[in-house]
């Protein structure tokens, strides 16, 4: 493969106020933050160095690992039907994003020989009772294989549901079958499922400790689904390892991860509080969702590095074009100024399919025969482009050569560097997520679990509802 | 059914400043506007008496559709294996809404007799290539029914699949195979769409002329994709009267869908411009994309109908519960107070699950034993409404009795009244979309289509890009 021609490319030419107007950002905002940006680029070399920020190396140091997850994918694919992953937030929007993006739209309705011997993906990420009783209409418990994942071993969702299911193996296939049925994916030796796994046998890999939950796709999290559904690993890392050399370019101008996050900082600071992801390929819908929860857990916080209140953040949104100039540009054209739209287009999609030259003397359709749908979609983004323009509304966009592992190992190594990167310009911990506690707590105590009495007597000296406002 | 007990309710405690703080709105806000409510409720009133909404009347104006529709079900639901929906924008949120709503969620994977007899259901509503020819991996020709949905028969998108699947069932089955395949919905007189049908001697159904696409649920563009999977659209039409009944209430604070318009607008006010629906169901969760369009399109405005330039309208957000939060309630807690959270929750789950009592002796999972998902689901809805309640973040929660046709129609409606009113307060038109034109256009433009040559030059006119801003 010529690496060089998969590169990505971010083009921020309507970021900038000598194209878009003064809702754009200048090169004297750019000058004004010289000292920041220095600082910032300095941080992501130190941070890395001393081991604050173990995600960067994944691409390197899994050698093993990816030779242990292909082994295992090649001794159970052929009597696997339905591969179930149980996790929840980055441990299944990582996998969503990944199968989609490289995968047939329709994997799940195809044949096993279509999907080459390789299984079914389901992911189970919520607790909705409507939705996991209604997996088991559609796959054999005989033929699935169950991936738990969690690395405390302490979400209440996933590991409800690992126990609904081990309980109901054990009842239907017998008490061995559960190491054949159940994979673990979870801390070399911290947490609550570590001693389950190791106790019940089963087959498990290892989050490594220093890598959080949104940036964990390319550990075995992310990387044993995709096996599984016969994507090449290898060189999603290998897309990764590119993009990383690419963002370790010393220039912030020069290096598209840094830049990104710039911009995005100076927008957040000129009041843009949305950042919106709007791809031009069904196939990467869904890399926009494993997007908005790294740059909103990321960046969404209360404190700054110096403690003082900020309540930071932008909030992500994610479209797909064509489909949702139909439903979304109306507003990101004639609205507020208030966002900032990242266009994902596709250079060479992987069909294409022609429209007939029917029509030809009807003025609305006729102008469309003998043209390809490639052609119908790109167009539209760009001529969606020009429209934002128009309407000083900033936008950038992040050309795809080709969706394959090799691009999509990039993209998601360029968003997560970006999102360290803004992290440093706003001057707060973009790895913790401690707003999350709040709501877990308040879970534990009206559950009435040991140890949150005190969290219950607060919830229930809160003050009452007024009959008034419901209605 | 007890109409009574499947009443939606709107909670908005935690929208008032007296429960939740000064981030909140308070009974004096309400009491400065009192004369622009007022005279927003008498225009609802007399816009629907001067025929500007006519899609308020559709619950009650169309029984000879709806037995019509339900006639042609009946008719070819035997050979039909695949129901394709050829339409963007509303022409395909709501049919996937609905069907997402009332339908298993994998419906498609479910055999026929699971089905009960009624097809598969695809949406196409992109013109990303890889899509289109990956459906024709997973239907076949001779047993599917195309559904080709374009109000004007403009729209590019859609006028092109039909074509390309028109031509594609000529070829392969012959040309009297068209009239079997392809059922169109469209203008009664207008547009292209129209002669098309009525000159291949197509089945055909009404888009009334007074109904936008995004408030055309509840006409043959939704109605004819739910029969066909076994909807019973008569209780979808019940269920949105029910809510009309509640809409006419002449009191605001009394109306669940003008009290929903008016503390969005207030909240406008205030400098929220983010609108997230955060359902805690899965089959909720497209009820929001659903909204997401009635929202942006509807109130995404440059113009007041005064001609003021005013760029208002708020961005919605689809988020789900319990999922995000491991995704976005991190943001939602900790990030700016520039957010309404609608929480939707469900009384009753259509499924009971149960968590086996085992691990008691773990402390991280033994406080879950013996409990169901359906109590875990909703307690984290409380937790995480708590925990946006501690952190000033104003929410509101829609509570449905549980998940059918009844009760989604009411959800439908009420969100259609709730954006009507909305624009009354702002002021705007909530039933254009000028603003998807400058695409549209330029689309054409750099399509060569004839009449847009003006266009074309002003293309080309616009300023170059700079290579340095490409990286």
């Amino acid at each position: 493969m010529n690496k060089e021609a998969m590169k990505l490319r971010l083009d921020f030419n309507n970021m900038m106020a000598n194209l878009i107007g003064e809702k754009g950002i200048s090169e004297e905002d750019f000058a004004i933050l010289e000292g920041k940006i220095e600082a910032a680029e300095k941080a992501m070399v130190e941070k890395r160095a001393n081991g604050g920020m173990d995600w960067r190396d994944l691409p390197y140091n899994q050698d093993e690992i990816v030779e242990d997850i292909v082994d295992y994918v090649e001794a159970n694919k052929d009597w696997v039907e339905s591969f179930v992953v149980l996790g929840i937030g980055g441990s299944a929007l990582g996998p969503i994003a990944v199968q989609q993006a490289i995968n047939h739209p329709h994997w799940n309705e195809l044949s096993k020989e279509k999907r080459k011997g390789y299984p079914k993906l389901y992911v189970v990420d919520n607790v909705d009772p409507e939705k996991l009783v209604a997996l088991f209409d559609v796959i054999d418990l005989e033929t699935s294989l169950f991936n738990v994942i969690s690395k405390s071993g302490g979400t209440s969702e996933t590991m409800s549901q690992f126990m609904i299911i081990k309980e109901k193996i054990e009842n239907e296939l017998g008490k061995d079958a559960v190491k054949k049925h159940i994979v673990a994916t979870t801390d070399a030796s911290k947490g609550t499922l570590r001693p389950i796994a190791d106790e019940e046998g089963l087959k498990s890999y290892i989050i490594p400790a220093g890598v959080g939950g949104r940036f964990s796709e390319l550990t075995p999290v992310g990387l044993l689904p995709a096996a599984m559904c016969g994507i090449d690993i290898k060189t999603l890392l290998e897309g990764a390892a590119y993009m990383d050399e690419i963002c370790k370019i010393d220039n912030t101008f020069k290096n598209p991860a840094h830049m990104y996050g710039l911009l995005q900082y100076i927008s957040m600071q000129q009041g843009k509080n949305i950042s919106i992801v709007m791809a031009y390929a069904d196939g990467l819908k869904f890399i926009a969702d494993w997007y908005a929860q790294l740059w909103a857990e990321s960046l969404g916080k209360k404190y700054d590095l110096d403690g003082n209140v900020v309540n930071v953040g932008q909030t992500p949104v994610k479209a797909l074009g064509a489909t949702d100039q139909h439903s979304q540009v109306q507003l990101y054209a004639e609205g507020p100024h208030d966002k900032v739209v990242l266009f994902m287009g596709v250079d060479k999609y992987r069909s294409e399919i022609t429209i007939p030259e029917i029509y030809g003397d009807v003025p609305n359709l006729g102008f469309l025969g003998g043209a390809t749908h490639n052609k119908l979609i790109h167009t539209e983004q760009m001529a969606t482009e020009y429209a934002l323009f128009k309407a000083e509304q900033t936008n950038m966009t992040l050309t795809v050569p080709e969706i394959n592992e090799f691009t999509v190992g990039q993209i998601l190594y360029l968003f997560e560097v970006a999102t360290g990167f803004a992290g440093e310009l706003m001057n707060i911990n973009a790895f913790d997520q401690p707003g999350v506690e709040e709501g877990k707590n308040a879970t534990y105590a009206m559950f009435g679990r040991p140890g949150y009495e005190e969290k219950k007597k607060e919830l229930d000296a809160r003050p009452e509802k007024k009959d008034k406002y419901i209605i």
